[in-house]
C-alpha cells in the first residue's frame, strides 16, 4: 500500500470510526450472533488475489459489525468498562504507523524513555509514594494487562524469596501464594503458569459483609505454612475486586506481609486509577506501607484503550533478576554501559509496542482536570443508580458503591433464595437480549446479583436513568409472567 | 473527544504517517539519542489542563522521533523484520476504533469467529496439516510474539505430560525442556518463567556446520533423564534460528519426540511464514509428522505489525486444560453450552485485543499473490547480497542463506581471531553510527559475524546495493586505518 493508498484509505478508517461512535446507540449492545454465525459468513478460504480496502470496510459492516458486542456503547455496564477514547486511538495509530519494536532502549531510545516518563506521570497523578517512581530503586512499566502484571510480580517475589533459585533449578519446595476468595482469577491462573501450582493459592477469609481480606487469618496461614516448610511468596490484595469492588485493608496486609517478609502485590486494576481525584485517593491507603507492586489498568477506567497496564514495583532489581535473559544477539552497548532501561527484562516477552504513545496522548489531551472529571462522573452516576435502587422497596442494594460499579437485585419476594437467583438470571439474560443495555452477574453472600458497571465515556445521565427503567420495568414484567403464567 | 474532533484529528495522523512514510529515507536509520536525552526533553509533571492534540503531534516530531529507530527504513537490516504494512495499520486502528475486548466469545463473537477462521486462512496459506485447523482437534489462535507461544506450549506440554497435576500441586519433581544452542533465548526465559528452571532446559548438540539439532543426541538425553527420573516435558525444534537461520531436522526430531512420547514445539518465528512459497515449503518439512504445536510470527516477515504470532497446537485439549479458569463473573451461556471457543483458555492473560482484524486486511489486501511476492523480493535480495559477498575475495560468507538473512564479515586478513571479532564489531558500530544502515552481530562457530535481515517493505534493490556498497567502503576505509593509523 502505498503513502497515497495510504492516505485515501487511511480517511475512509477514521471516517468510519468516527461515524460509529456517533451511530453506536443504533446498535444492540449485545451481539446477536449465534455460535458459528460469523464464521459462516466468511469464505473458507483465503482470497488468491488482493482486494481493495473498500472490500473490507463492506465485509466490516456485512459480517463484522452483527457479531460484535459494544464495548463503547453508552448502556454497556458489563465487567468493567474498557474506555477507548479519541486520544488513545490516535496514540495507538501513531505506534502502528512507527511500527517500531521496543524490546530494547537501542532499537528505540523514545519508546523507553517516554514510557518511563509517562508512567511517572500516571504515579504522579494517582499521588503513588515516590519509591514506586523511576529516579530510585523502583519504577514502572507498562504490561499487557493486569493478569500480565501479576504474574511478573509473582516471579520476582519467587526471585526476592530464593535469590534465584527457583529460576535456575525450577521449583523444588512448596510455595504458596496468599489470595482471597474475592481475588481475581487471574491470580489462579498465574500460580499454574508458574509452577506454583492452584492447591498452593491460600485462600485468606474475607469478612461476610465487607468480603474484604482477614489480615488476622493471613497471619495465621502464614505462620502455619512456613512452619509446615513451604515458602511464601507473594499476599495479593486487591482495591476494587472485580465481584464487588470491595477493598481489602491494605495498612494491615502491609504489616503482616512486614513481619514475615512476604511480598505484597496490590491489585487495583479496576480502582486504582480513582485515585486522579483527591477525595477518592484513600483507595491508596497502605501503599507508603510494605507493599512491593502495585498494578492498575488505565484500559478500564481511565480513557485509554485496551492494553495499557500500569504495573510499578519498589525494587526493580528482583524483577529484573527474575527475567532478564541475554543472549549475543542483543548484545549492545546501551545495554552494557548499565545506564538504560531494557524493559524486555520487566516483562515476559521479548518483543513489546510502542504502547506509552496512547497514554501520553490521553494524559496531554484531558490532563489532570479531564480525567478527574470522567472517573467523578462515573462515580456520581453510580451513585445516582444506587440511590435509585435504595429508595425502591422492590430491590436490594449491596452496601454503598464506592467507584462505578453497583450491584442490587430484585428482591423477589416470596421466592426461595435458589429460585430467586435463577430469576435474576432470568431478568438478566431478557435485559441482555433486548440490546437495550448490557449487564452481568457475581455471586455474593451466596447470592446472585447483578453487576452495573457505569464508566464508559459515552455513559450520561440519561443512559443510567434509562438503563434504570428497562430493568424495573423488565423486572416487573417478568414478576407478572410468575403470578400468572398464562397471561 | 468528540466524533467530529476525532474526524479532523485522525486526518492529521492518518497524513502524518503517509508523510513519514514518504519521507522515511531522510532520517537516520539507528536513533542517536544519547542515553536519558528523551527523558529530559519531556516535562517533568503531567499536564494539569488538557491540550490541543496538535501539541501532540509537535511533540512527537520535537522530542519522540530524534528517539526513534526506524524499523520501517529501507535500511533497516537489524534483528528480523517487522513489517508495518498500510492494511496491518488500517485493520490496527479499526481494531481500536471498535475497542472490543474478546477474552471470551460472548463479549465479541466476531473477535473470536473472525480470528479463527483468518488463523485457518494462514494455515491454509503455509499448507499447514489439515490437524492444525480448527475444524478438528486442534486449532489456531494469535498470540503477542513467539516468546508467548512457547510458554503456552510448555503449559500445554506439562499438562499432557501429567495430567494436570503440575497444574495444581505445583512441579515437585524435576522437569526437562530440551533446545539447542540456537534456539531463542525466549525458551530459557520461558523455562525460568514456568518453574521447570534454566538448568532443566537441556541443550542439545548441533552440527558445528549446520548449526541444526543433532537428533542422535537428543534422544540420547531424553533417554538419560528419563532414567534418572526426571519428566521430559518439551522438544523445542527451530525452523529458521535468530542468530543464522539455521534449520533443524524436523522429521527426525519428530521422530525421536514420537518416541519418548515427548511434545514437540516449532518455532518457526521468522521463517515460517515463507511457506506461502511453493518452492520454499520445504520449511514444513516434518509438519505432518508427530509435531504438537506450531508458531510463527505474521508480525516479523508477513506484512503484519507487533503484535501478531500464529499458534498452532494439533490438540487443543491439553492447552485449554492448563489454562481455563472459570469464576462466576465469566459464567455465560455460550460458555457452558460448549459450543465457542473462549481464546482467554489458549493464552496466559485475560483479556485480548480484536487483532485478527488486521491479519484479516493484510491477507485480503495482499492476496496470496502479494504475500508470496513480499517474500520472494527479500529472498531474492539476500541471495543477491550473498553472491557478492561470495564473490569478493575480501569477505567470508556463512553458507547459502535461505531466507532473508546474510550473515558475513571481511576477512581482515592477517588479524587473529579475536582482533577480527573485535574489528567487525567496529565495523558495524561505524556502519550504524553513519544513519544510513542499521545491523547486529551474532557469534557463530566462535567468530562474531554481521547480520543483515532483508525484509521491510520499503527495502529494494537499489537499498540493498547501496548497504553494500557502504559496508565495503566502510570496511575498506577501517583497514586503511589500521594499516596507517597516523593518517
Amino acid at each position: 500500500m502505498t503513502p497515497e493508498e495510504f492516505r485515501r484509505y487511511g480517511r475512509q478508517v477514521v471516517d468510519w470510526i468516527a461515524d460509529y461512535q456517533e451511530k453506536i446507540e443504533s446498535y444492540p449492545v449485545l451481539s446477536r450472533a449465534r455460535p458459528g454465525e460469523v464464521l459462516a459468513s466468511l469464505p473458507a478460504h483465503p482470497p488468491e488475489r488482493g482486494e481493495g480496502f473498500e472490500a473490507v470496510l463492506a465485509d466490516l459492516d456485512r459480517v463484522v459489525m452483527p457479531g460484535i458486542t459494544h464495548w463503547q456503547h453508552p448502556g454497556f455496564f458489563a465487567y468493567f468498562p474498557a474506555n477507548a477514547s479519541g486520544p488513545a486511538i490516535l496514540g495507538d495509530l501513531l505506534s502502528a504507523g512507527l511500527g517500531v519494536q521496543g524490546m530494547l532502549w537501542a532499537t528505540s531510545p523514545a519508546c523507553t524513555e517516554l514510557e518511563t516518563r509517562t508512567i511517572d506521570w500516571l504515579a504522579e497523578l494517582l499521588d503513588l509514594p515516590a519509591r514506586f517512581r523511576g529516579d530510585g530503586a523502583g519504577g514502572g512499566v507498562i504490561q499487557d494487562s493486569a493478569s500480565g502484571a501479576a504474574l511478573v510480580a509473582i516471579l520476582a517475589a519467587l526471585h526476592r524469596a530464593d535469590g534465584g533459585t527457583a529460576g535456575r533449578e525450577g521449583i523444588t519446595r512448596r510455595h504458596t501464594l496468599y489470595i482471597s476468595s474475592q481475588t481475581h482469577s487471574s491470580l489462579e491462573k498465574a500460580a499454574k503458569v508458574a509452577g506454583i501450582g492452584s492447591a498452593n493459592v491460600r485462600v485468606v477469609d474475607s469478612g461476610p459483609g465487607t468480603l474484604a481480606m482477614a489480615p488476622a487469618h493471613l497471619d495465621a496461614l502464614l505462620a502455619e505454612d512456613a512452619a509446615a516448610g513451604a515458602v511464601p511468596v507473594l499476599v495479593c490484595a486487591t482495591v476494587g475486586t472485580t465481584s464487588t469492588t470491595a477493598v481489602d485493608p491494605v495498612p494491615e496486609i502491609g504489616e503482616v506481609c512486614a513481619r514475615h517478609g512476604v511480598w505484597l502485590h496490590v491489585d487495583a486494576a479496576y480502582a486504582g486509577v480513582a485515585a486522579v481525584c483527591p477525595e477518592l485517593r484513600w483507595v491508596n491507603d497502605g501503599l507508603d506501607g510494605h507493599v512491593d507492586s502495585y498494578s492498575t489498568n488505565p484500559h478500564k477506567w481511565l480513557l485509554t484503550n485496551f492494553d495499557c497496564n500500569a504495573l510499578w514495583v519498589a525494587d526493580r532489581a528482583p524483577l529484573v533478576g527474575a527475567l532478564s535473559i541475554l543472549p549475543e544477539y542483543l548484545r549492545n552497548q546501551a545495554t552494557s554501559s548499565g545506564e538504560v532501561i531494557d524493559y524486555r527484562d520487566w516483562q515476559i516477552s521479548l518483543g513489546r509496542r510502542f504502547r506509552a504513545l496512547k497514554l501520553w496522548s490521553v494524559i496531554r489531551w484531558y490532563g489532570a482536570e479531564g480525567l478527574r472529571e470522567h472517573v467523578r462522573t462515573g462515580v456520581r452516576l453510580a451513585r445516582d443508580l444506587a440511590s435509585w435502587v435504595a429508595a425502591d422497596p422492590g430491590f436490594e442494594l449491596l452496601e454503598h458503591p464506592p467507584f462505578g460499579l453497583v450491584c442490587f437485585r430484585p428482591r423477589w419476594d416470596g421466592l426461595p433464595d435458589g429460585e430467586a437467583d435463577a430469576a435474576t438470571m432470568r431478568l438478566m439474560e431478557r435485559l441482555n437480549a433486548s440490546g437495550d443495555l448490557y449487564l452481568t452477574h457475581t455471586k455474593a453472600g451466596g447470592r446472585v446479583l447483578l453487576r452495573m458497571a457505569i464508566g464508559a465515556p459515552a455513559t450520561g445521565d440519561a443512559h443510567v436513568a434509562a438503563a434504570w427503567r428497562r430493568i424495573r420495568e423488565e423486572a416487573a414484567e417478568q414478576a407478572a409472567e410468575r403470578a400468572d403464567p398464562g397471561r
